[in-house]
C-alpha cells in the first residue's frame, strides 16, 4: 500500500480526534493557540493550521470546556487557553469513550489495540440514540 | 456533566472513527450495507443511518479498499461488501496510527489508554506534513 494513503488516514484519524487531542493537551498544560498548533505537530506529527484550530478551540470555549485569559506580559497579547471543571469531565468521559471503542475494535481481531486493564464497563448496547 | 454531552462527545468519536470501525467490522465478515449499519449499532452503542453509511461504503470501494458482489440468494438482491488486500493494509496501518495516538495521550495523563506492548515505533516528528 501506498504509505502517503496510510497518511492521509492517519491524519483523518487524528482530525477525527481533534477535540480530544485539544483537551488532552491543555490538560497536560495551559497554553497559547499557537502552542496547540506546535504542540499537535510536534506530538502527534500531523500540521492542522489556525484555520482549523482556532474555529475548535472558539467552539470548545463557547460550550464551557475551555476558558481564555488575555497574558499580557508580551510584546503581543496573546489568549492563554485551559481547561475548565466541564472540561476535564468531558475528556474523562471521552477517553473512557475511546477506552469502549478500541476494546471493541481488539475484539475485531486488532491485536495492537489491547489494553492493560480489562474492560469492565462495556458499552450499553440498549443505549443507543439515532443522530 | 451532563450525560447528554458526553453521549454527543461519543457519537462525534465513533463518526471520526467510522472507516476505522467498518473496515474493522468487514475484516471479522463480509456483509451487505444494512449489516454495516446494524453492527455499529449493536457493537458500538451509536445508529448511524444509511445516508451515512452507504456513501461511506461507495468511498471506500471507489479507493480499492473494500469491493462488492451481488448476493442473489435472497428474494431481494443485495449488495455484499468484503475486505480487499489493499483494505487489509489501510486498516493495519490506521490501526498502527490508533495505537500510536492513544500512547501519546495515554502520556497526557488518560491513564485508561494504556496498552499491554510498549510503545515501539514512535510516530516521526520530522514526517510531518501539511494539509
Amino acid at each position: 500500500m501506498n504509505p502517503q494513503t496510510i497518511r492521509k488516514a492517519e491524519i483523518k484519524l487524528v482530525r477525527g480526534l481533534l477535540d480530544l487531542v485539544v483537551l488532552g493537551l491543555l490538560k497536560e498544560k495551559s497554553t497559547h493557540g499557537y502552542g496547540i498548533i506546535t504542540s499537535i505537530r510536534q506530538k502527534f506529527g500531523v500540521y492542522f493550521g489556525p484555520s482549523t484550530v482556532y474555529p475548535l478551540l472558539n467552539e470548545l470555549e463557547k460550550k464551557g470546556n475551555i476558558k481564555s485569559e488575555w497574558d499580557l506580559t508580551h510584546d503581543r497579547p496573546r489568549k492563554v487557553y485551559s481547561l475548565t471543571a466541564e472540561g476535564i469531565s468531558l475528556l474523562t468521559g471521552v477517553e473512557e469513550s475511546l477506552y469502549q471503542i478500541c476494546n471493541r475494535l481488539n475484539e475485531f481481531g486488532m491485536n495492537r489495540l489491547r489494553f492493560n486493564n480489562p474492560i469492565e464497563d462495556p458499552l450499553k448496547v440498549n443505549n443507543v440514540v439515532s443522530i
